[in-house]
């Protein structure tokens, strides 16, 4: 997918809304564990149920990888059923992959090639030749991580390093990789009071914002400090909507939940 | 498996290496691209062949997610073939993985339980509450890159917070974390003059060394300058030796390699 593509359908939906799909078997409702693939059936159900209030969805890789080989079938299933009926929506595998080049290049081939995603999260602790490898696939793009949205942001990223911290110079770095209109950026929405600074050095590229909901962030404060003219924003919320109720009527909650963010979304824009 | 097994077999073998099994269907040798399983063919041929003169195994998970399904059963029936045959040997999942806490859990348990590797790669960027549920695993490690072998290394790494370098920080930190006695650092052959100061900061920690051979760091530096008491060394070759022929006797050839390793480290232990 195209940046323009995305910026249009975000225009379109007026909607940035991310529903993060991290399918957890003790959490799903109790109905579907009967299903032949419980963690599959959530996700289409919930995918469905949201996705004209949507623009992306994240499937978290970890909760597919904990379920071994059915786990990673189901992952397979699940981006082709939304590559398949919902194409308009931007994917991403939220992997948090990074490795050296050679092994970067496998990673890379298998979200954007085997399982045709249109983007993964990175992590950047080992520099140019880690990240650059997912930069090289034309409309695929890889989102670092700079500020997430945990306690332990505080351990490294805004620890000082000559007089900034850390994740500014992630930013600052990684802007000067080769075909870096390719990267978009982790920043957590539980650290807004953050983006003003990091909208000096990355005005053009997209955010992905997780931590509005569950984690405490403020969609207001997001949108106040984070938007630029594109808006260039993409907010992930995952529990708050896929885990909104555990019964039968549990699409239809999630539904009410995105819808609701949507609506906020709409007015703030 | 404990630290305590982990040393009894490198003192009894003489060896503290580490075959890294980075399986590419583009390198092996085309003779087993008829067989069923290609990857798994070679992987345990090259098992087989080496076995007798190393500690641990190290798979690569890249090589293995870029086949998909077929890839993660391949990888599935590596780490059983080793569990089942060789259980003394040390076997590391070299994912570097890390996310928020609940998500570090699953890949945790994808790894620790699931596949029941002895360890996995950790990414440090997120911080405490990313590493820590890895830590939670009695007699399994999180091996934390510190000190990577590859050029990006300097973009981050090396950078200087409080004047010492980000590495460094890494180290002091997460050894403080809970049951950081659970815990392994990668450093880089390539960068073997840093080793003495890591060594006064984590001194009796397992250090996984890469950068032997094919990136050009010198095992007679990193004993010198890693070793402990314990040694509290594991060296990775993975092209020098998986890759060493291309021939019908490629497990032969990958045995010279590593017996060549194994003969240098003895005479140097």
């Amino acid at each position: 997918m195209t940046l323009e593509n995305l910026t249009n359908q975000i225009n379109k939906k007026k909607s940035f809304l991310c529903v993060g799909l991290d399918v957890d078997l003790e959490k799903i409702p109790p109905h579907l564990l009967q299903e032949d693939d419980p963690v599959y059936a959530f996700a289409k159900a919930i995918i469905d149920a949201t996705h004209d209030l949507c623009v992306a969805y994240k499937p978290n890789t970890a909760f597919f990888e904990a379920y071994g080989v059915k786990g990673w079938m189901a992952l397979e299933k699940t981006i082709n059923y939304i590559n398949e009926n919902y194409p308009d929506h931007f994917t991403i595998a939220d992997a948090k992959r990074g490795d050296i080049g050679n092994t970067s290049t496998r990673y890379a081939k298998a979200f954007f090639e085997d399982l045709n995603f249109d983007s993964v999260t990175i992590a950047p602790y080992m520099g140019k030749d880690s990240v650059e490898p997912f930069l090289a696939f034309e409309d695929k793009f890889a989102i670092l991580l700079a500020l997430t949205s945990n306690a332990g942001a505080y351990d490294f990223q805004t620890k000082t390093i000559d007089g900034k911290p850390l994740y500014q110079e992630v930013l600052k770095t990684a802007s000067q990789y080769t075909n870096s209109d390719r990267l978009m950026y982790v920043v957590g929405a539980t650290k807004a009071e953050y983006l003003t600074e990091i909208r000096n050095i990355i005005p053009d590229a997209f955010l992905l914002v997780p931590g509005v909901g569950a984690q405490g962030g403020s969609l207001e404060d997001v949108i106040k400090y984070g938007k630029n003219d594109q808006i260039g924003l993409l907010v992930n919320s995952s529990r708050g909507i896929i885990y909104a109720s555990n019964g039968e009527d549990f699409a239809d909650v999630a539904r009410e939940k995105a819808l609701a963010l949507q609506q906020q979304m709409a007015e703030l824009l």
